[in-house]
């Protein structure tokens, strides 16, 4: 049996609804596992009209009632939004609730084993700060309601795959974060979600944290002090492991096919090197002509991967926004699901 | 006439002299520029053997002796190495010592106006240090010998610019270097480099230091306090600056054309995205196959472009590397001396 993918809308005023309509048009997607929303079933149907899209949204109340034909999107309404108040574009905190529930509910099957694989759309965090969620974005809200900690950040796209010690949080406090411990687990991190994607040695680049990788201690001790005496201990343990290297020449060498995986010190470290790369302008109307990447958080016991772009307030209610991201994440949901001993060809 | 471009061979332990010789090999520098070397007279003439060229090495005591004619390599020589003891590949001491010479007369030269331009090869500071200089690199070197303080490095290449508020300090330095007037300088030396390179109205996106820009104060508050107040005090000035932007989309904005260069807060978010693109690895040979680039001081009162690429001693001595990243620099030195409103022609 295929996987049974939980995808949650996002927040309603972005683009989310659409890519989503968008993405589940697509035959092969229900080739590879049998898809379902969860979120509102009118946003999906507003999001339908806006693509012009010719397909039957039906809520269904559990996993067991639905068909996952194509055609026809099940979606385990969460409901939360008031048509008549919603305002595509703008910060709202029905936005915010509404994409908070989604969130909430998908990650309560994948923990009952409803489903095997969630893929979050985007959320506005000021959206659900007003809805009076003070959760900083997902990957807290996963680390919360699975009662996990010490997750990180995978980011794949365009040839690279990279994984961060911080993320969400100052650049001097990602300085205080770049520690011994959190480099050998983020190091574990990336050796596991490597193995799981099916390569059988992986090779993990381990960036510095400081330009020229320190050059020796002369810009800052970290390389020698932290993230050196990791890598040895990955090694130790079987880990092909390697660095601390000059961040700015790693990716390089990653994308070459020197490295299946580069871990980075920090959100920006990482995040520019794909984006520069996969996210691409269309300059006569300033928008996002290419938008590819899918994020995944690594040290959850269920599997969420999604998109890696944002809301895109400017862009919704227009049907031209990009499925490609949700694609790739959806995609990749499914090859960590086929991948874990605990899947026996769905969940049901 | 045209510009008269004083290249320094740098380390002669690298491939500085063999990128040398084979940029020289090309008729269509002689086209554009009047170029002569800086270096050792014997080390050039073994970087010629080296990738088998057939041109003369021909040592003139000063500027005025140079014939600049293709085939012929006029060279200011400047001793400083034994050619028994010299080994290809290897951190020497006198390898720094040879570069040190070449680099300070290159710069007494530009002071003089005997060049117009200075283009540096690559150095080793590890062999710098050993001869007993303790400049942490080339730009060191130039605020030093130039009497000029706060200068900004910039890069240039596949589609970008990007000049840094900081460089060769440890990232919790940068941090730190992150401040208004900094920044402000930054955003004017960028506006003016790009109008010396014939751009009418520079766009200057600035980039936020934190994730996401700081997120409205989430996340850091230097865009707040620092960066932001920098952009509305270069706007007020007539600098068309826009920002702080998230740092992981800027340069894709930037490449999508809508910037025309960017001001990067730290050393590696300007590096990255340049060098993910522009440095390419040959994966059988694990070597980099195009490493493309060009690294140009502003703030001086001379021209100084350089490659930006190392010394890659372990290519040295096979005649393999790429002269590209030496050629942009040249170019771009050209382009920077014809702008100059003191430039006539010609330094003689």
């Amino acid at each position: 049996m295929k996987p049974i993918v939980g995808i949650t809308m996002g927040d309603p005023c972005g683009i989310g609804p659409e890519i989503t309509i968008k993405a589940l048009l697509r035959r092969s997607v229900y080739d590879t596992c049998r898809p379902l929303v969860v979120g509102s079933a009118d946003v999906l149907r507003q999001a339908a009209a806006i693509v012009d899209a010719r397909v039957t949204v039906r809520p269904v109340v559990c996993v067991a009632q639905a068909a996952f034909e194509p055609g026809v999107i099940d979606i385990i309404d969460q409901g939360g939004v008031n048509m008549n108040t919603l305002q595509l574009g703008v910060v709202q905190a029905q936005g915010g609730y509404a994409a908070f529930l989604a969130v909430r509910k998908a990650i309560e099957l994948a923990m009952d084993a409803e489903i095997d694989v969630t893929v979050t759309g985007p959320l506005n965090k000021e959206a659900l700060h007003l809805a009076g969620y003070h959760f900083s974005g997902h990957t807290e809200m996963y680390e919360h309601f699975t009662r996990t900690r010490d997750c990180a950040m995978m980011l794949v796209g365009e040839g690279l795959r990279v994984v961060h010690v911080s993320t969400h949080v100052a650049l001097r406090e990602a300085c205080e974060r770049c520690k011994r411990e959190r480099v050998l687990r983020v190091i574990r991190l990336a050796d596991e979600a490597c193995r799981a994607l099916g390569i059988e040695n992986p090779r993990v680049a381990v960036a510095g944290l400081n330009p020229h990788a320190g050059e020796n201690g002369l810009f800052g001790r970290e390389e020698i002090e932290e993230i050196a005496p990791a890598v040895a201990e990955a090694v130790n343990e079987g880990i092909h492991a390697e660095g601390p290297f000059p961040p700015d020449t790693v990716f390089s060498r990653a994308r070459g096919g020197l490295y299946d995986i580069v871990v980075a010190q920090y959100h920006d470290q990482g995040h520019i090197p794909l984006k520069v790369v996969g996210f691409q302008m269309d300059v006569q109307s300033g928008k996002w002509k290419t938008v590819t990447g899918v994020n995944i958080t690594l040290g959850l016991p269920i599997i969420r991967t999604s998109v890696d772009h944002g809301t895109a307030f400017d862009q919704a209610g227009k049907g031209t926004a990009s499925e490609e991201s949700l694609l790739n994440a959806i995609d990749y949901g499914v090859r960590l699901a086929r991948a874990r001993p605990a899947f026996r060809g769905g969940a049901q």
